[in-house]
């Protein structure tokens, strides 16, 4: 089998991690003779934007779309802002090419210990779904009385019947097919009185269908804190946009940090390509300096294996990040070590190339 | 000197919490001449509503403006949608007597153990000041296309320059008042792109105004993150409504949980009552058990004597709870000990009698 992807390192630690992962598709074809990935690399990042006024060019979309996969290494730079480099090339790919999951595991892997006192791998272990296409982002807003003392901003929150259906069918189906018996929707109907209760309603009529699922609705900030005192009760969460992304950070938090967070930014219909990123950003303040973890790039590699069906591979390739977390010998400076990123890819590699 | 003082036990351990409350307000009296508070209860809940088909009576905040303070215990129970209890009791308060401060302490006390592997009281203690008027809670937005596959939830986050200038200015006023260095709002600009950068651009303005005082504008989930992975990194965070909401009980998290957490929502020109609360919810799980902890409403009334200029009480009160703890021998469930509520605020009290 062959697979196409689109590789698009970006900036800071992105081109840095995404060295690696791009060695990690080269050795997924070497040890498994009928696979192979065709790799192109697109060079959209802020340098990019400085130099032609936008983050990608006209037709960036559409030299995308063919492609089986996208990867992300990281976007954002010093001297663009933020909503700039976001809004011109993360968030028109999840939405044009309907990735409208954001799958982010929260797992504490094997040779890793949780910074929460007395939670190990057995308390940590669940998955969060973001909706990853509306909600809180929405770009729809705008300014009034500019430069006076009444200057406001407003900035709309927009849920659809549509698009919070399929993240919480989504939700219960992933459920379902992996056992898992309870489900959690964060919420806030308590404060935000409108786009919340809409979406507790979803939540309820949705789980009518599911009766073998324990289902709870729980406020954003209550679930925050659990997530620090028992992260234990969950299995699968599902929320917003906003309140995904709050989630996941705080998640990678407890399992680590960011250097080992992966996502995916899912099409299930696989109508559109899914796009695998770290969820860390671009992190101006070590850039350069080659000790960034590839581990978030490379765990993230394997969930898009997962997703291309090729669920062995997937597993091994997750199985060797913590077979040579558990021997410990190498670790980026993030999770106690000295290793440099390269150092931390080729033991990973070498463990792949062993097994 | 004398103070009024407006008590809502309200519903579930509530009224448990809030009795602790009242002898504590009895003993300050006791123990200082010069001083004693007149308490009005008010039976506003959520059985008061399904009486009355409303919150509180029509001329309930009319009934409350002439107190100096606002004492609340919790509101909520099931039954009773939050978005009815919340928006017709807790948030009229609030906005109508312009306690635009919520102020809430994130500071792991003497006797208490963090939940975080290694942090201890030098790493936790900052404050969170929160604004508490607009922003997400904005209760502007509605539905279209009701009861079809096309129906929509649309929520409007308004933030005014003169509600946005107003608790930025506060939180750096109080990183000066208090010799603190660092201000750190939260922000999440890169994701939402017409409020947040808003937000940002009135951060800087005002932080030109304070030199020394070290500004960082941190995105929510980082923030989020960096609460459990480097909670020595702040000492005043200033953020909005929502983000404050779901940051503060987190932080009530890392320093031991929500049964300890206390917050001010504060009218810093006293032109109205302020309301001190803790910010727990009404906890119907474990309601008519007496188990709840009264610590957080304890701290809460510590809170109130500092805002009406009784700091060296204010202190005291604070001391007492930390030398129960630190002699460990009573302890509500949830820090680990067997203590019913009673119990614990009276062998807080005792401490007081004998200070
Ligand atoms: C009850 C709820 C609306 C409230 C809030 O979100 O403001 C509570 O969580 C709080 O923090 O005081
Ligand atoms: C860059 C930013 C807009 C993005 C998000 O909030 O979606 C990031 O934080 C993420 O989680 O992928």
């Amino acid at each position: 089998k062959y697979f196409s992807a689109a590789v698009i390192p970006g900036d800071g630690i992105g081109p840095e991690v995404m060295e690696v992962g791009m060695s990690l598709l080269q050795a997924i074809g070497d040890i498994h003779g009928g696979l192979s990935f065709e790799a192109e690399s697109f060079p959209w990042n802020c340098r990019y934007y400085l130099q032609h006024g936008r983050m990608m060019p006209e037709d960036g979309l559409e030299r995308l779309r063919p492609f089986d996969v996208i990867l992300l290494g990281a976007i954002g730079a010093p001297g663009v802002p933020d909503h700039i480099s976001v809004w011109e090339l993360i968030l028109p790919i999840r939405r044009s090419f309907q990735q409208y999951v954001n799958l982010r595991p929260i797992k504490l892997l094997r040779g890793l210990e949780s910074p929460l006192r007395g939670k190990g791998h057995e308390h940590l272990d669940f998955v969060v779904v973001r909706e990853n296409t509306e909600g809180e982002y929405s770009n729809m807003g705008g300014r009034l009385h500019v430069g006076t003392p009444y200057e406001m901003a407003m900035q709309n929150n927009v849920f659809t019947r549509y698009g919070t259906e399929r993240i919480i069918r989504y939700a219960f189906e992933l459920a379902q097919a992996t056992g898992k018996t309870r489900l959690t929707a964060a919420t806030k109907s308590n404060g935000i009185n409108h786009s919340m209760p809409f979406w507790d309603e979803i939540v309820k009529e949705i789980s009518l269908h599911y009766p073998n699922i324990q289902t709870s609705l729980i406020h954003i900030d209550a679930l925050a804190a659990f997530f620090v005192s028992r992260p234990e009760a969950f299995d699968v969460v599902v929320a917003s946009n906003l309140f995904g992304d709050i989630l996941t950070d705080l998640g990678a938090a407890v399992v680590g940090g960011l250097g080992l967070a992966p996502s995916g930014n899912i099409n299930p219909e696989k109508t559109y390509p899914s796009m695998f990123e770290p969820i860390h950003g671009s992190a101006p303040d070590i850039a350069g300096r080659g000790i960034a973890n590839p581990i978030a790039t490379i765990w993230s590699i394997s969930m898009m294996l997962d997703h291309l069906g090729e669920r062995e591979l997937g597993r091994l390739v997750l199985d060797c990040i913590e077979e040579v977390l558990v021997e410990g010998k190498v670790r980026t400076p993030d999770i106690g070590g000295k290793a440099t990123t390269q150092e931390m890819g080729k033991a990973i590699l070498a463990q792949l190339y062993r097994r």
